[in-house]
């Protein structure tokens, strides 16, 4: 079965074409009735980033999904990611589950690492636990869910000695999903564990991540779990106009300002529509080998 | 002005009368049911409050608040309390100026230690540290509000060196009020930021706290700080009815419940109807001195 949604990071930044701004507060009413329309034109489920920056209104998802679910009867409603390194799973399991109730079961996290870095000096975190913090803080969202009740400890977070969690959401399980970019070793941990993949490709062409995800269903199959729990998801960049010209034409100036504004950061050209008619943007690196994502299993 | 309004715990608690539960699921519909009707009929502020409890679902106020905001037009939507010294004042902030966005400039925040001490252990606290995490988290959270690039140092949480707190809410300032029950301390320190009071009367006459509301105005007055910026609210048990006589018949066996349940963690005698026809309950102790609430200022 395939699934159709949209993700959003509540982008608030001026049209480079028109120069016209929406105020934070027209932005989130107009993401509120794209949701709706979503909604009733039957698309499965809509997303929403977490961010930490001027130019994305996306720092707290769970509240404006909670917002969306109330406005909502279908739809499935989701993080498109939850930086779970820079969260506490309690927290973040909470919201969930609340989200879960109000939405009489459309809740989902997709639980991530984030690309962007803000996050990490904002909360008081070293970039260098990337990782760690992320593997240890899904062992516990995952043990939340497991258990109302919950023992468990770590290095990055006070320990629980058998403190409950509440609420406790409709669904049983509330679905949680590893969101990855390009890092093998991310893929084969979400298959290891059964759970379902979110694939983020910021840049570069979907193709490329095939053999990733294969490394995903390879790795869940050797653990024994069942070939219907590995879902793959794909989060890509997107635009759909009457014609492939008109789409590159409209969706040009948006994406050339936001792609290089983020490239100064990253150390990627400017981007250039004779260098990339559309898309996709240079490639980001592997945090690990530094190499262009996605890196080969090979080299880690 | 004397503004009306209700606040909700979101308790999900079986009916004494009846024996029935509602499923949390349910609870939560009836919750925005209740909001919706609240602004319909004009009342003017609906909170909810924070607990990490079985019989609440409300670990997560500002997810069911927006949730509300997307149902409502006019009424105000308030913690009631956030447990500030549990909480991370950066998360704090970001999903109250969310829900701003979202309700269109209705949000407040209403910050205080808690009654209840499961947020504690928890999130792994101490409770000795009780009020120097409260007073530290509410400066943070006031420097937040203050200035979107933040520099900040204190004990309890990473420092901030510049970063910024995105999104920012409509209201500026976003309303803060310091949540306080009969600590004296508390009131005075309300005072002396100028920041409105919200009196969580959970038993007593409300009479006795008057001079503490005294000491409240008297705080900020010497403070420098405007009479009409010394709002004070109350936060305190209500029930109506047709007349008194079914208002406590109707209230009685859920009160009593409650109560008893409540009293056996916190060494109070079993709720009777003899004892408390209706209320006020056993007054609960200060903290620090031990002594039944409110304790005079002269104690402490």
């Amino acid at each position: 079965m395939m699934q159709i949604g949209i993700d959003s990071f509540a982008a608030a930044i001026s049209d480079p074409a028109t120069g016209l701004t929406l105020s934070p507060v027209e932005r989130m009413q107009h993401l509120l009735e794209e949701i709706e329309l979503a909604d009733q034109v039957g698309l499965d489920v809509f997303g929403i980033g977490e961010h930490h920056r001027a130019e994305f209104l996306d720092s707290a998802p769970a509240v404006i999904l909670a917002a969306a679910a109330a406005r909502t009867r279908n739809i499935r409603l989701t993080s498109a990611v939850t930086v779970l390194s820079a969260a506490d799973p309690v927290r973040v399991f909470q919201e969930f589950a609340t989200l879960d109730l109000i939405s009489h079961g459309r809740a989902e996290i997709v639980a991530g690492r984030g690309s962007f870095v803000e996050s990490y000096p904002l909360f008081g975190l070293r970039l260098e636990d990337y990782d760690e913090l992320f593997a240890e803080k899904l062992d516990l969202l995952l043990a939340i869910r497991e258990n109302t009740h919950v023992k468990w400890s770590g290095k990055h977070r006070a320990p629980l000695t058998g403190q409950a969690v509440y609420p406790r959401p409709l669904q049983d399980p509330l679905p949680i999903w590893v969101g990855v970019g390009g890092t093998p070793t991310s893929f084969v941990r979400a298959g290891m564990l059964g759970l379902p993949l979110m694939v983020a490709i910021i840049g570069g062409e979907p193709k490329r991540f095939r053999p990733l995800v294969d490394a995903y269903r390879e790795a869940g199959r050797r653990a024994g779990h069942p070939s219907e729990r590995l879902s793959v998801g794909l989060h890509a960049i997107g635009f759909l106009a009457d014609t492939t010209q008109q789409a590159a034409d409209d969706f040009y100036p948006g994406y050339a300002h936001t792609f290089t504004e983020i490239g100064k950061e990253r150390g990627w050209p400017p981007t250039t529509r004779a260098r990339s008619p559309g898309w996709p943007p240079p490639r980001p690196r592997c945090r690990a080998c530094r190499r262009p994502r996605p890196c080969s299993p090979a080299r880690t």
